[in-house]
């Protein structure tokens, strides 16, 4: 395709050693060419491709000099974006990186859009619309699981299942397709119907398998929302740092990301947890008086995972109750804290309350149960299956939508043999079931969607 | 010299397109090997120099995919360091580029210290000591000038006077001492002394001559702490934002600095302005109610340059009297604000307060008189000479406290001759003028001096 020579700075703002600006397209060398003066006097135009240079970028007209810097060559096709790419490794401040980017849209380079260097990589044909979702899913990955499932979508495994899922309906369609052209037998509608009946069958078994990784894709992709709660002084700050303390965050602070929320990420045994509003729990311990306040009770709704702290060293109180109330319909643990005390709690109580949750004894103090709790973490989300490095996890809400619908789909297919429906109206349902496939890899979709999901990317990919 | 491999990310932190880690050293190729599986299934030790390739990045022991990963090659002694470098080009997220240089490090480099790479191209003698702390200042430029400041000196050019003067007084030393040994006329001591008191002379004015830059560069550098006050509703705010809507802030927010003080830069004619606590103006107004609390006072005492805003529509008030004390033997500029209202200041009272002091009358409101304001900055600071691109600047402290010392031992060697000092103590002054000046750039310095300056740096350069 034929695009406009773009270009961005490609890393994160900030001070460092280095900062780099790419440029993208047809025109790409060329301009590098007119700013660029390297140390041995050559032009990057007579540079091998996947070479890198040493010299000065300057002002075309005055020869002033801008930056020292390094430049990469790399020619189309091998590229990130199967156009002409150059790369300019210049310091990584913030005046000369932004002075570096304006001599270079200053010499006829178009500023790019979010996302559209990845967009250039789908729309030129190098990765499908799933592993270009995946790219920006890496970079904001928070945790190992989660770079891990993108990793693997970028490496395109998704898309080769969706791919060959396609080809099978595609199959069928045209076998059906022939048996009405040519009618050897008179059966034809029967044959017709049984087959598309089987297919069916197995795609949906497929999309089935597919669906069953998506709960877990999506905690390895997003991780689990948390939330601590329990009265003052049962032991809400300990947890939170006994719990982040043992299992290392692996992100604690990003510049540049809101704030809104306070957010630590630990990981459990492969579980990762997004522990939410753990400042507010840190500094006042106070998440329990403000249960009622209307965002305590969205931060509540929101979360994947309770841990509902309780003082064993003291009877059950009618907050406690509360709390229990309040979480209802949850997902639940119940931490039966300081174990080290004399035990004055009803302990049949608190199981009765807690129903089908676990409870868990615990003396922070000590160090003692947390073993168990994390045990318990992680039995409530993988239940046994240990994730494989093997499983293609679906994680994004975006291709588990479009399975629901293609499993919808599906299901129409089957009630419509069921009701004896024509032929050539079950086949429109086995297409649309093509089509939505499709979508996940961007075979069959709208360029504004298209538009719409790129522009959620960060600058400079 | 003989170093352990190290390696460390050289992008800032946060979320981008790419990021790099950057390792240095002997092993810098291997260890890359070790990790490292290109497209082609080359080793790095085959590439030639400074070339890219595109390939993963795995575990040894299992061959589990750790990223995908551009790698460049760079063989000593042409690179950064000096020594054997591999850059790691990922993607620019928190996990990823944290889990690239973990690998690094667990396949056999050690974690860099802040400013090793830089302090490695020192101690390997391909930058000296004044060119490095250039690089620190360029990534720290907060405007264009100061950018250029830090170019120049990187590039050397400070290197090279200095070095000139340097050679200079050996060459003075030699031929003394020549002198002594073979005296060939009565007149030795005579000759040796006019020859030094010549060459001081000539050392002490090229010392003068740089260190006129120094106000400038320092300037140029850091940008002048500017602080506006005046009484509410005088028309602070609104001056604030005529200057830095006029005059482009060049950065105005960079993720992870300090925000102690809110501080915002503007280019006034050349003239960087670091305006300072500006929020607190234009959220309170109350600057002037600070007056006589300690922290208004320490920032009034930091300034370099203060904006006292009068109202010309009211008559001078014993606050507007304060304000005039509080700010005695600074460098100041009146500014008579709200010319479009009937004048009730009385401007011959205003014109005595200040004194040597510029008074600029303005309506903030009607645009008129800014032009006016910002040739009295410039005015004040350049006097009238504009900055050329040939000056060379001296900016750095360090350099300028070691330029003061060299001039202080011109002039004992100046004294020495006129007490008719013995020649060999004379020399004693004339060799320790060209051991400070060694100080500048890192040839005559100690290495604690070093490490503590390099130090200073950001990790990954």
């Amino acid at each position: 395709m034929d695009f406009d020579t773009i270009a961005a700075i490609s890393t994160p703002l900030g001070e460092g050693g280095i900062a780099i600006v790419r440029i993208s397209g047809d025109q790409a060398i060329g301009i590098a060419d007119k700013i660029f003066r390297s140390a041995n006097g050559k032009q990057l135009e007579e540079m091998d491709s996947h070479t890198i240079h040493y010299g000065r970028l300057i002002q075309p007209r005055t020869e002033e000099m801008i930056e020292e810097v390094m430049v990469t060559v790399m020619r189309a096709p091998r590229t990130y974006t199967k156009e002409d790419v150059v790369e300019i490794n210049c310091h990584g401040g913030m005046v000369s990186v932004n002075r570096v980017l304006q001599l270079v849209l200053n010499n006829g380079a178009k500023l790019a859009e979010p996302g559209e260097f990845t967009k250039r990589a789908f729309l030129n044909g190098r990765i499908d619309l799933s592993q270009a979702e995946a790219v920006m899913d890496l970079i904001r990955a928070k945790t190992d699981k989660a770079m891990n499932v993108a990793l693997n979508q970028m490496e395109g495994r998704l898309s080769k299942l969706i791919k060959s899922l396609r080809q099978d309906i595609l199959e069928t369609l045209a076998h059906v397709e022939v048996n009405i052209d040519y009618p050897e037998y008179d059966d034809v509608e029967e044959m017709s119907h049984r087959m598309l009946r089987e297919k069916a069958d197995h795609i949906e078994k497929e999309i089935k398998k597919l669906l069953k990784t998506a709960e877990q894709g999506k905690i390895l992709r997003d991780g689990l929302s948390t939330v601590i709660i329990g009265r003052p002084n049962v032991g809400k700050s300990s947890l939170l740092n006994s719990l982040v303390q043992e299992n290392k965050a692996i992100v604690t602070d990003i510049p540049g990301t809101t704030r809104d929320v306070i957010e630590e990420y630990v990981n459990v045994r492969g579980v990762p947890l997004r522990l939410i509003d753990t400042a507010g729990i840190r500094e006042t311990e106070d998440i329990v008086e403000r249960i009622g306040v209307e965002r305590s009770r969205k931060v509540l709704k929101e979360a994947d995972l309770i841990l509902l702290v309780l003082n064993s060293a003291e009877p059950l109180t009618a907050e406690d109750q509360q709390l229990f109330q309040a979480v209802e319909g949850m997902d639940v643990i119940v931490i039966v804290n300081k174990t080290d005390l004399p035990g004055k709690i009803n302990i049949g109580q608190v199981r009765d309350l807690a129903g089908k949750h676990q409870v868990i004894s615990t003396s922070l103090l000590k160090e003692e149960g947390i073993d168990d709790l994390e045990q318990a973490i992680s039995d409530l989300f993988f239940q046994g299956e240990l994730e494989s490095g093997d499983i293609t996890y679906v994680s994004n809400s975006r291709h588990i939508a479009l399975l629901h619908q293609a499993l919808q789909a599906m299901e129409d297919v089957k009630q419509g043999i069921e009701a004896g429906t024509p032929i050539d109206i079950v086949q429109i349902d086995m297409t649309r079931t093509w089509e939505i496939l499709g979508e996940i890899i961007g075979d069959t979709v709208q360029d504004s969607l298209i538009d719409q999901l790129f522009s959620q990317f960060c600058l400079g990919k």
